[in-house]
């Protein structure tokens, strides 16, 4: 029910799902009046695959996140996340609020064992190997060293669960990539993240480099990353509008605009913002994707294609498996 | 002598400053012989304007800052700034070695009263309004409230010299617009600039508002300043290499590409980095402008523009002013 669009968005996206993965089936929490209908207007067959649920309640995305957590709890969203925790789901898919998302996420299923909170992690791309992880993009504005190593290591394990790489290349975030660079925690956090075992750690990376693609998992505080990630969008914005004014000058570069269409398309299909959509909740004792709210058919379908795998690869048990092994390191460096 | 070219870059530059302001006189230092050769070259009039000093040593880019500082007492970097100090000189600009102007700024210039660093602040591009200082921009990676409202005087009075905005919009950076969000040091720092006289607070602003023009200075701490600048250039950098690509494809690609390029080239000129060349450090004695290390004539003769700009405007004296008649809530915050 989530999102700009709802279930007009959410319906055909589970069509394009369906045909993708034959396999998968879903169960859809919400209106079900609604949902039936764009089941009717969107012809979606193999319905055998889907159950619906009806819900009393939607979380609004303007909802303070404690409110929603309190007082719906009949909601689209807690019923997908009981789903998940009652083993009758392998994932929960939602474009509804993000921060109510993460409140219900964390208590209805509970963080993995030394997680205080879930990270939030999403790709974007780079100029070869086409994209890198990013965490935390805004659930831990203050992070000590072990928070940052805990990202790390969840980093590292989506990294080579989703695109199969062995040993992700991962760098810590910082103003310098001398030693010596940065504030105490974040050295300490270095030290850390250095220490880990099966670890392909780079050290410290600057910003102008999370998008050269030397790096599969780059690790941040929520505070930094989610303005990097604010402000790359606000670029470009910025940067599309301004070149959609050059061509718009006069005839001429109007001409040249209709000309160069084609190459100008090619180009928005690369960069394409739909192929990353998928925001990961990570940390949890279920799989959570955070579809973005304005994410149309396409990125919806990815961010079903993220669960999906996800839930094929058990990333949560990885990621528990990971932690344990490090759980001596990380319960030291909080001494 | 300072950047990637030195006087080659630098001497030009002057040349174009002289013609642009012929009351604005200049001191070069460094080689003699090298700057001569370059005077001659590029057919400098106006001789009259110009003073050699000889320096006895180059602070190199990477030359650690405290070895810059204790070891390199008769360098061109510190001679200039000697000039500044003595009041010789009304600004000094540099294309060296941005840790080591800092550190011989401040141990040269001194911090104005109640500043402990300078902080770097520079113009950055925006859709509406033309451009928005930010600052800090990895001068201060760890910022308490009190600094924080320091930074917003100091891009106050920058925004007004230079923009000739009788009331600059001033935005704090954090994770969302509402007052509950961020951490504690944010939100405090949020009422007390919002408690200063004459400062038009507009409150918290998203990471993707900085390129809106909404704002006309945006303040954060110098760790998310340094990664959200240098984010920005990571990301300028990989849609140019592809929208290239783009083009190069094949023959028609090719040939749009050259259709277009006028266009490209206008757009570009649009969103040309040289225009927003000089990043200053605020909060000095005197007036220090920093010229990136890749700066050719043209962004060279920015930052030269923004150091007359500062002079005639007695930019540090006026920062001064304001940080005085803030004194009394300052210091209650930090109490």
């Amino acid at each position: 029910m989530g999102g700009d669009f709802g279930p007009s968005v959410t319906i055909p996206a589970v069509k394009k799902a369906l045909l993708a993965h034959p396999k998968v089936s879903f169960q859809l929490f919400g209106d079900s009046q609604l949902i039936n209908q764009e089941l009717n207007h969107h012809r979606v067959k193999s319905q055998s695959q889907i159950q619906i649920f009806q819900s009393e309640d939607d979380v609004k995305m303007d909802d303070p996140p404690a409110l929603a957590l309190k007082n719906k709890k009949k909601s689209s969203m807690r019923l997908a996340l009981e789903a998940v925790r009652d083993g009758r789901a392998n994932a929960c898919v939602s474009a509804g609020n993000t921060g109510a998302l993460m409140g219900i996420s964390r208590f209805i299923l509970k963080m993995l064992p030394g997680i205080d909170r879930p990270a939030i992690i999403s790709a974007i791309p780079t100029l070869i190997n086409d994209h890198v992880y990013l965490l935390d993009l805004g659930a831990n504005v203050e992070c000590d060293e072990k928070r940052l190593a805990q990202f790390a290591i969840m980093g590292n394990e989506l990294a080579k669960c989703l695109d199969n790489i062995e040993e992700p290349t991962v760098g810590l975030l910082n103003v310098g990539e001398e030693e010596i660079k940065g504030h105490e925690k974040l050295r300490k956090a270095s030290e850390l993240i250095g220490s880990l075992d099966s670890m392909n750690y780079a050290g410290f990376v600057e910003g102008n480099k999370i998008f050269s693609g030397d790096y599969q998992v780059v690790v941040t505080d929520g505070f930094t990353g989610n303005n990097v990630l604010k402000a790359s969008e606000g670029l470009s914005h910025y940067l599309s509008i301004k070149i959609k004014k050059a061509f718009e000058r006069n005839w001429w570069t109007r001409l040249c605009g209709l000309l160069a269409k084609p190459v100008i398309g090619a180009f928005k299909a690369e960069i394409n913002p739909e192929k990353y959509n998928g925001a990961c909740l990570i940390g949890l004792r279920g799989i959570v994707i955070k579809s973005h709210g304005s994410a149309n058919i396409n990125a919806t379908f990815c961010a079903i294609e993220e669960a999906v795998q996800q839930s094929h690869e058990k990333l949560p048990q990885k990621i528990r498996d990971q932690l344990e092994r490090a759980s001596g390191k990380l319960s030291d460096a909080s001494a």
